[in-house]
């Protein structure tokens, strides 16, 4: 009874450091202004720039929705959308066709190719081996859709792309957080934006895009690219803080070029693609035959990048920095130290009283004389009897 | 060769804090129970609840296919898949059309608006500047595609669409901890599969949803959603604790109004794409004309939007927790300190004990003292000798 | 006043903990040992291999462009991209269909579903009740696309695709860095990439990948694939380390059967759609049916799936990491105290130095004397009249 009394009240006490309290100016205001700096650091830069208190996550769910507007001429007929915009359901990624190389009334069968001596890029079917005689000049025969594709046209692209306009609707959720947001708030009245245009400085909440103005802010010039057809990125950054109000969670938008990486290889420049559309000749009833027309399409491509990174406090990364921040003003002590005990005029007095030294023999000694007198038990007694649990130390050293 | 092995017996030297142990019940009562407080704060909050052991990843890599089913009668045709659903490809985003507007037979031409006055929005064609004579209601003429569409047409939506069954097939990889799952256990027979729709509570494992269902969950109504279209998001979350079982990785699905954060504004409400298709007259052999018939489908668009987060075990984030925790542990030495020394009966002789002072003067006295007599050398020799390395006194310091 | 400059000097003093130097062999070289090893984990591990002076992010945004290239013959026509294709406009996910069953010339009526005793998977339209009488068969009648699609044809799939090419532009950006790389380096000359295919030892930076290639990195069979279709993703891996030239950071690629995770499940093997081609019959002027052909493809769909990991040196985990390792060091004079306090010859006299021990009881007594004697101001004054604020103390504590 009485040892488990002795080993609650050896748990009840408290250890604390002994310390030395040196009263020197220079120490002493070395260790202020270091621990300042340090203190200024993690206010100003840990926590207040790199808001080192919160969780971040850039895992973001987002919906696009699109919509273009305009008419043009191209090849002596008015396009609308219907005409222009591939794929026609609006998603995040749609192309707007200015430039279409149009072959007409193609069947299956036998032709010749349409330049001579072809190399092996610009094949529009599978060669037989037969190659026609000279005055074809030299062209070698093909079979497929015939008859084939010639893509060295020069056509004048549809220059009223530049005026058309992208609506574009984009709901982003944070899953982490579950914050969900709209690229335009709701206060926007429906007058305005029927008749805005996206504008970063007097329009930044337009949802509304002129394609000439996204040309414009990546600096690309558009009858190049209306000519060789190109991939455009919008990029709709969410960098939201949402330890403030979620009004403030607002879209960013910025516009490159996607293909700008690859402007250096001569290949791949510019976006073209083919499609066909399929008709039935009427030879009479049930004697039809399938022929199509085929499409090569100078394309400006859109992608819609939704990207985001929200950050909102929380309990684990604030207690590990706060942590952090308490051991790092410690760190202080070890700049002090060093100058205390070496480079300050008496160190060797401020060692003398800093540390105090016990070697083997010492305790030789005083094992020796403790076994050869009875007053072992009295020792024992004055000092602590901790029994060497972590915990007891743990609070001393850290 | 004395020089060396000075130095090797100084660095094989072991420095501990000289402390001081208070036996008092109120100190040693208020430190253990602040001890206990942080210990189940980091085991229970950080550990625990938050997982701080674990690196954590939300970048994820999903690719989903979806299969939908279904008849329905619209504008007295039976619309199967191949009708309905766009993209045909089956991805991630597809629509379903619930009502088309169709405008038949369209040719390149003259032709007067639809409705008289027409604002810009509703324009189907560019317009000459021509307007024709009131006989004809004071409406202007248009280049374009003639004649124009009219979509103010009121028309009953496909209402089979509610029966309409989507299956969807996702299959996800955490990259960062190379792991694939997919949506539903192979353990399922085929025979269920065929026969099952998704319900959360007992068939939370059919990857097989019905739109009205779905509809339901975000609690939309049906007919207003098929009269005017709309987004819905098919939320699938992988929420997985990697250091379980990778079999209890499962997903967990949601449903949401996409388009909702946008309910406020009158503008862009519902969902509706513009789409043609193309035919050719034959006015004998070489002699065609092309036409379109223009469809403006009011579709349920449905995203499936995939997130991950991913937590595994890392020694890096433990470590570094671990270390935290430790060190809160010694924070409770601050608030014991500040009670003991200020607030404790007999707080100036804790003072006395715990602070030793050494002042500059005390050290001038000493110093002229040492040059005075022959004793330097072995007062230095009495005094621990350290060198000053910074590693000697991290671990006293830290 | 003097009041202040009692407070100032008080403030600009400096503390450190007093220490016990243990000149022991046994402990000494168990202290610097355990403190080598705790430098070589954090120095070895956490930095050079797990990089923990990085922050680092996954949300990448990423552009995919594609373009297959080949010609194939099936059912006894030439095949070209805008055949083949879906969707025809080169983006992440796409399709090479490489079997198709036709049913030509199917218009809106009744006629008798396919198969006999039809189950509800195979229904191809609108089952009207009428069950035709047994010259049929026993087949029951249906509305909608007839004749109904029998999709129990057997048919040889396109074989050529196994030598079709897949050309993949892909431009990333990690918005957290602002860098932007694309997967083939500018440097690859033109005439190079025209004719290379990639090959994971010699031509890992050919943007050309052989539709026959992919299939063998993956493990499965072409002729198999061919017939039911199949799911191939194709992972581009950015992993990248921005503290290092931005060159290096550089594509990775890996190639997986995406719907192998639902390999043991009988149903929703391999990968089809349907399509249609809408036609109209030429029955006089303004007089047209329409008609269709419906498709049922089986296809490879590919993905492209993009992953990212960038790590760049920042401060914020560099320092606590920096304050993690130090503090760990320190962690070693736990178990060199326990050691030394407890299995050490002559423990007890070590314990004697290290703890001084204050009890209430002894407090008690000084201050009762204190009381009687005139001499507690000057006793006051000797010791540290340290104000008890935090921040005094936490230096010593940490």
């Amino acid at each position: 009874m009485s040892l488990l009394w002795g080993f609650i009240t050896d748990f009840f006490t408290y250890e604390t450091t002994k310390s030395v309290v040196v009263k020197s100016w220079s120490v002493g205001i070395i260790n202020r202004v270091v621990q300042l700096l340090i203190i200024i650091y993690f206010v100003w830069w840990v926590f207040l720039h790199e808001k080192a208190y919160q969780v971040k996550d850039s895992g973001i769910e987002s919906s696009v929705m699109t919509k273009v507007k305009g008419f043009g001429y191209h090849n002596n007929r008015v396009m609308d959308v219907a005409d222009y915009v591939a794929p026609t359901q609006g998603a995040a990624v749609f192309c707007i066709i200015t430039k279409l190389i149009v072959t007409e009334e193609q069947f299956q069968g036998f032709c010749p190719e349409v330049s001579p001596f072809q190399s092996s890029i610009h094949v529009a079917g599978i060669i037989t081996g037969a190659c026609v005689n000279s005055s074809e000049g030299g062209r070698c025969e093909m079979e497929g859709w015939c008859p084939a594709e010639n893509d060295k046209v020069i056509m004048q692209p549809m220059m009223e792309v530049e005026n058309f306009t992208i609506f574009i609707k984009n709901s982003i959720r944070f899953p982490m957080f579950n914050v969900t947001r709209g690229n335009f708030p709701s206060s926007l009245n429906t007058t305005y934006i029927r008749s805005c245009t996206y504008d970063p400085e007097h329009n930044r909440h337009c949802p509304i895009f002129k394609v000439g103005d996204v040309l414009r802010y990546t600096g690309q010039n558009f009858s190049t690219i209306a000519q060789t057809g190109g991939e455009i990125g919008i990029n709709i950054e969410w960098e939201c803080n949402l330890d403030e109000s979620e009004e403030r969670c607002e879209p960013h938008y910025s516009f490159t070029r996607l293909d700008a990486v690859f402007q250096k290889n001569a290949i791949s420049q510019g976006y073209n693609f083919r499609f066909a559309k399929y008709y039935k000749t009427e030879n009479g009833i049930e004697n039809r035959t399938d022929f199509r027309t085929l499409h090569k399409a100078y394309a400006i491509r859109f992608d819609i990048l939704v990207t985001g990174l929200a950050g909102k406090f929380n309990t684990v990364p604030t207690l590990i920095n706060l942590v952090a921040a308490f051991t790092s003003v410690g760190l202080g002590t070890v700049l002090c130290d060093i100058i205390l005990l070496n480079f300050l005029k008496g160190a060797d007095q401020y060692k003398a009283k800093k540390f105090e030294e016990v070697s083997e023999s010492q305790i030789q000694i005083l094992l020796s004389r403790e076994s050869c007198s009875q007053l072992s038990n009295k020792a024992e007694e004055k000092i602590s009897d901790d029994s060497g649990a972590v915990s007891l130390y743990l609070d001393q050293q850290l």
